[in-house]
This record gives C-alpha cells, sequence and structure tokens, in this order.
C-alpha cells in the first residue's frame, strides 16, 4: 500500500506491503455461525478447524462437505453437516441468543467460557534442544510474516520430521484454527510432536490445542494466568517465551527432559 | 506464577508475573450478548464501550444502569437499557442467530461485518513530534504491562494536556473498548487528540476509533489493507509502525504537519 514515510526527521513517499484481512463467514447448512476478520488462507483448513475447535464436529468425517466462495464482500465457507447436529448446533444458539431475555444468564455463560479442555493423553518426552529447534525452524517458514511482518503463526513438529503442517493469519486464533484443519485433514497421531505459536497464550489458544490433542505448547510469548490453570488441567505441558536462550515451562515439565524431578513439583 | 525456567543451558525454579485473564458476561437486561476474555480491571468502563462499539447505544446515557458483580466463575458487567432499545437487540440477536437455517446468509453476514465506520470530521493539525511525543508519554504509564510484558494499551493523548486516559487488556479490542468507556465518561472532545495503540491495527479497531470520533490513530505495529481503506472512508488518519525514529502515514496525512502537500496525493 501506498504511505508517507516520516522517518529521521525526513519525509518519503512508497510502498509497504501490510497484510490483507477479509471477512470469512463460517455457515452451517446455509446458516451464518460467525464471521471471522481472517487472512484469506487455507479457508477450507480454517472452516474445518473452526468447526472442530468449536465443538459443532468431533472429526472431520463429519462435515458431509465443505465449499470456499470468493465474492466481492469476503469469502463463504460453507459446510454441511446431519440434520441431527444442525438441530443440536441451532438449538444451542437459541439458548444464548435468547427471544425477550431468557437465554443464557451472565452466570451461566462464564461456565460455558471457562469449561474445561479435554484432557490431552500424550506420552512424549522433549529435549531443551528440541524446543529450541522447533522454533528456529518455524521462521523461515512464514512467508506470510517475510512479506509483512504483521501476522502469527501455528505450527505443528515432530522431532526428526520437523515443521509438518504450518499456518499463517492476522488473528492468532485464526492461526491456530487452520493448523487444526491442517493437522485433522492429515491425520497426523499430534501426540508425537509439539504445537509451536508466535503469540501470546490465552486461554483459547490452550483450548484449541486440547482438541488438536498435542501435549506439548512451546510459544514464543507470555501466557495468562487462565491459560496456565488450564493446560494444567487439561494435561499440557506449556512451554512459554521461548527465545534463542531458552524458554520457560509452567505446567508438566515432566515432558521436557533434563528437568530434575525436584523442579518438577514445583509447577502444575 | 510458578515456572521452571530453561536458558543458557541451565535448569532453574521461580516466579513469573503473567497476566490475569477472566471470562467478561456483558449482559442487557438480564441476557448475554458476549463473553469476552478480558484483564480483569476497568470492567465498567468495559462494559460503556462495549456498549458504544457494538451500536447498542448511542450515547452513554442511554445506559440506565451498570453494575459489576464479580463472582467464582469470573465478572458479570450488567447494564440496564430502555425496554424500546432492548426490544431492537433481541430482534437483532434472533436474526443473526436464525431458528432453523433462515438466520443471515453468508453474503448478509459479510455486509454486515464490514459496514462503513462513521465519518470522522476531527480539524486538527499535528506535527510529527506530537506523534512522536505521545506515544513516548505511553510507556511508562502501561502499568500493567510493566509487571507482565505481555498487555496491550489504548490510550488517549491531546498535545499540550498528554495522555488523558489509557487502558490495557490482554486483548488490544477490550483495552480500546475500555478507552471508549472511559473518553465517554470524561466526555472529551476527542477530535482534539490522538488514539494510541501499543497493537497492530484490523479493520475493527479503525471501526472503534471512528466510534471514539478521533481524527488520528498512531499504532506501534503494522495494519492491515481492510483496516488502511476502512480509515481512508471513515476519514482518519492511520499513522503506524511507530517507533523512536519516526512513523509511516497511510491515510489522510493532511493532519500531520510538514508533510508537503504533493506527498498528500500519494495516499488515500
Amino acid at each position: 500500500m501506498a504511505r508517507v514515510q516520516v522517518r529521521d526527521g525526513t519525509v518519503s513517499s512508497g510502498e509497504r506491503s501490510v497484510p490483507e484481512e477479509v471477512p470469512v463467514a463460517l455457515t452451517f447448512n446455509g446458516t451464518t455461525h460467525a464471521v471471522m476478520m481472517a487472512s484469506p488462507t487455507d479457508i477450507a483448513d480454517f472452516a474445518l478447524g473452526f468447526a472442530l475447535t468449536e465443538g459443532i464436529v468431533a472429526s472431520a468425517a463429519e462435515i458431509l462437505s465443505r465449499e470456499v466462495i470468493v465474492v466481492e464482500e469476503g469469502i463463504e465457507a460453507r459446510m454441511w453437516i446431519a440434520e441431527e447436529k444442525m438441530k443440536h448446533l441451532s438449538a444451542r444458539r437459541r439458548a444464548l441468543a435468547g427471544p425477550t431475555g431468557c437465554g443464557l444468564c451472565g452466570v451461566e455463560s462464564l461456565v460455558e467460557a471457562v469449561k474445561p479442555a479435554a484432557l490431552v493423553d500424550a506420552a512424549g518426552l522433549f529435549s531443551p534442544a528440541a524446543v529450541l529447534d522447533a522454533m528456529a525452524a518455524l521462521g523461515p517458514l512464514q512467508s506470510l510474516n517475510h512479506e509483512t511482518r504483521a501476522v502469527h503463526a501455528a505450527a505443528y513438529f515432530e522431532p526428526g520430521r520437523g515443521v509438518l503442517a504450518l499456518a499463517e493469519d492476522v488473528g492468532r486464533h485464526n492461526a491456530l484454527d487452520k493448523l487444526v484443519g491442517k493437522a485433522a485433514e492429515a491425520g497426523f497421531d499430534t501426540s508425537r510432536g509439539l504445537l509451536l505459536l508466535t503469540s501470546r497464550v490465552s486461554i483459547e489458544m490452550v483450548q484449541k490445542a486440547a482438541v488438536l490433542g498435542v501435549g506439548v505448547i512451546a510459544a514464543v510469548s507470555a501466557p495468562t494466568s487462565l491459560a496456565i490453570r488450564t493446560a494444567a488441567a487439561a494435561g499440557i505441558t506449556l512451554c512459554a517465551i521461548v527465545r534463542a536462550d531458552g524458554f520457560e515451562v509452567f505446567t508438566h515439565p515432566g515432558r521436557i527432559a533434563l528437568i530434575p524431578s525436584e523442579r518438577q513439583d514445583h509447577v502444575a
């Protein structure tokens, strides 16, 4: 995009690559469930991942068909699910919306928001070097970010096999949903690897990681306290502030080799 | 929070300050409209700002009462609006949810998502130094970020008066909603100042800035292409990648003094 630069006291004109952002309508059986602002790549993966992480379907097979339509106003990701599933989804949406004041009250909604993530049962033992190598491998693969320096990535890494899937998006939640879709398509045994995130870790990122079924999250930035509690409850090892010189482990350190057992009692 | 650190090849135990994140249920007349994961500060401001930026009310006066209730599961921000307004909101929610597949279709939802922001009519002329001074003033005031290095800030700055209001949150959208609430409470003439953002600029940030009524956005990180088009259409000057040595202007450069007029034709 064209822009004027004011830098070091001088004014110049030129161009800067900026990330695109488009509205993506996620529809089930013809009704819009959500509209997300997203990077316009990997939309079929995004749709599948969203359906999985939102708990609308339990497997890729439950989506009878998927169609991505680019229109002037944005992108429609159309999914069809069995009539029985759709009835359930519509009932859930009606309960949330409420006809005249008898939808979910505040406390019910709060309980719904922090409902526990699925318990992850991943064995796996990773050396600290594997965590650092994984993050180092991610950088060169973030092609959209190389261009714009303004998008997040989520990736799945297995020691010895490298980065097996990667997704980028202006939104970190979308990037992870895209990755969940890619992993489901590919049928990875995600209990063998690491989830890499370039972003901070909030509760929703942990909830999505639990759907992915990964035992270890390695993130560049910091977690929230609720994300830590959620990872602890879900049996996920949460590594964060992963930099070239090391990282910090907030939950279940047993999956990181060389952490002495007396250290393991220290955290959740 | 307790954590194990693996850094420079050595393992140590200790504590790290991490940001809190709690579910906040925003209810109108007893029905939950949305649950947002947010930092548990300035919740009354957040509720007001959310109601304004979502277009549920047009002014603070239209909220008949506000109450913030901390419960075990999170925080309820209860608002009451006139019965007539509530009927309108319920109808809108029913249309979005749809009873059995006749809610908004994909294209309708896409149009809804990118509807144009209000046109901002702010005069104001700011020197490049004012933009840099504003951002320099922000850093020392980000108290939550000093503690955790993991939260965003949104602030309102007027040359000669400094930072008049600031809000922090784990989510950049929430930080801006909190600021909109604070500005509405204080009754600032926001056409005189700058909106400062520590984050990237997506379309939703520009839409909220238009509700705030500010003529200039100055952000640390990059904008998306849709954010640029939306700022151009809303009459907002969008400065981004604001660093100590300068910044870039993507739209309406006329509000930045010393940008020669031939440069002004270059951008939107």
